[in-house]
């Protein structure tokens, strides 16, 4: 396993092993890989997936640097994406890059000598938060083959959804509902590529009983292109107890987090809200990735 | 000792405890503390407090992880404290948090599985560095018990104060003078607190040759509901030579820092002057504070 | 060897130590300096000697704190300079500051008791820089003595072209040429202190088939009084193919980096350019720096 750009660049076994090897990581097991450098790159504000890249590695006894944002990187001076990339080469042994532009995790990839993880590029694809994601589903049902999945919300500019639907072809769901208002639909170009059944809904309300998957996604404001539109659907898709009454026992509900209003808090307690112990999961998934993509 | 978000939380014997171990570990003793990540959730700007909270984790051999500023949180992007704080912990080992709002570190605590420590909320408390100036005092005076003490300058918004006022009431302070101007007057509500005699003044003259300890706090500019009112007292409470030559023998001056013109430069030879080897005790008290919390 | 404020603080014989130590470094010689602390004060953004500062630390085994930007430290609150070196002594075993005002290294060198490495200072010096430049033609030609030297582009508000110029004075060049448009030229008082030949050109076409170091510096926009003045020499000293073409057999094409147009993309893959292999060497001499500082 060398660079990970899209959730493709998993087979089918390649997810079994990292799981496998995360359950290793959180049943105790020590993996030390000092003297190691991670590179964070993030020409792109965040917190949550630039922390647990960086808990991942710390645990793990590595070293991190990098930075958080465009401002005060050389590129304000002018410097190109490729210098920039064939710099945090030369500081380190892996490069961990999240920018705002689509594919600039694969052309990073081909500049550098040393492995690069994509941390989200533009509205392309996230596969760390799929491993995230199918790890949780796995944990949750001992598998992924044959389960439904319901994927709600905005399904269009949400990179998550992008790499959880590419994740989703090396295992064998045994449907997959797409609900979103009309504007927020999958991107057609993706759909194209899937080798399992869709339906895409305006609703969730006639499958909701059918799912064992209830993925949700925030309506993000910032992949918008006019904040009016934003602002008709962003409460449209609210998972409140109205919802969550329908859902069949046993059925959970992701979310990658962070979320704005797209769940209703009093949902936390349900038993049904797996969302939290998702985003547990991101320490000892991504310390997997390292130990695969690094070596021992 | 778990959560630490007020200067009540340490009874006196936890002070005087937390005091030897700084002694020991000042004294050289190594206590190493690998694995564990410290976050830091500073949603306030700070470098002194999140410096030296950083430098005391990474003294025992501890790992950092954290932001700076609220910008380039998921905070911006409608993310809810509680949210955050989840997020934080299933990333780390211990929480250190600053927030601009009084409560919000009390409130991370409840959210928090794992414990927490106030970096300073609002005009609130700052538990921390009264750990810092208590254990300045006593490693001066051999006790706290018994001295005669001056706070002053902004006893109003300076969360500092508040803490320290409260953190006195675990010992037998022998008189505490609180000098201000009026409108910067320690608030009615901590005063009511108080298990010790207090007198408040508007001029530190009569009483300045009997004071132990002088403590002087930074007139906050960002404390203040409007710059004129900063601009008329900013000035009013410079420690000078004036004042300092009417001081005893023995007698110190202490700050939390940042000054900006609460004490003439000059000032920082005269033997009075401690701000900054009460500064240098900024790391090893907290190294003590993490191994009782942790533990080792 | 305490601090390191100019190339002037290593004699001829202190860069020959640092290069070898480097070279066994490179070799993989493991060198380990636990429980330091290295402190990067950045008053002034960057990030490839900020990361390279930091790879070399932990490469070490050494921690980092600091700072990145002046926003958001307590100078914002008022706090002089003075007093936020005193905070950082207080915090780690040797200060790395980046200020925009010349002279602020010195300054910090003269407060602080640990050691401060000048990680640039205005358009004074830039003396790690330096190290790297020199180390790179040293592992070339085996030598640095009895070389030609064309300097080009802006000689003027370049710190790494005063260092360099000012290390060159511990080495026997055979001829130093100073490439520039006249608005750029060396400062008159640097070019006083040199105890070597130089020549001033406005063009580089006459000697450029006799250098064996071509060394090009970014016109540096933040460093122009204004645009207009900028824009009109921006694009004047690009290294093409022609020039390129002109050049001797091993001869070689240095850049601190960032670059943005004075080299053409085309030339990258050029035998002369060694600009991406200078960056690769960033790390191990900043490695070898530190130990000599602070002692295996």
């Amino acid at each position: 396993m060398e660079d990970v750009i899209s959730a493709y660049d998993f087979s089918r076994d390649q997810y079994l092993e990292i799981f496998s090897l995360a359950d290793e990581i959180l049943k105790g097991r020590k993996i030390k890989m000092k003297e190691k450098i991670i590179a964070e790159a993030f020409f792109e504000p965040s917190t949550r997936t630039a922390l647990s890249f960086s808990a991942a590695a710390q645990r793990l006894g590595m070293n991190v640097i990098g930075f958080s944002s465009q401002e005060g990187t050389s590129v304000v001076k002018g410097e190109n994406l490729a210098d920039t990339i064939r710099m945090m080469e030369n500081y380190s042994d892996c490069i961990v890059i999240r920018h705002k532009f689509d594919g600039a995790a694969k052309f990073a990839a081909e500049v550098s000598s040393k492995p690069v993880i994509n941390a989200g590029d533009g509205k392309h694809e996230h596969p760390t938060q799929t491993l995230v994601d199918l790890y949780t589903i796995f944990k949750t049902f001992n598998t992924i083959d044959g389960l439904n999945f319901g994927l709600i919300g905005d399904l269009r500019y949400a990179r998550t959804v992008n790499s959880l639907l590419r994740g989703l072809t090396r295992f064998k769901p045994k449907s997959v509902y797409l609900i979103s208002p009309p504007p927020l639909k999958a991107r057609k170009e993706i759909l194209r590529e899937l080798n399992y059944e869709y339906v895409e809904l305006n609703s969730p309300y006639d499958v909701l009983h059918d799912l064992d998957v209830v993925y949700v996604t925030r309506i993000q404001k910032e992949r918008f292109p006019d904040e009016v539109e934003y602002e008709k659907v962003k409460e449209s898709y609210t998972i409140d107890e109205k919802i969550v009454n329908s859902m069949r026992k046993g059925s959970i509900i992701l979310h990658p987090l962070p979320r704005v209003n797209e769940i209703d808090r009093k949902i936390d307690v349900s038993p049904h809200a797996k969302y939290f112990y998702q985003a547990s999961l991101a320490v000892p998934i991504r310390q997997a990735l390292f130990v695969k993509i690094l070596g021992e």
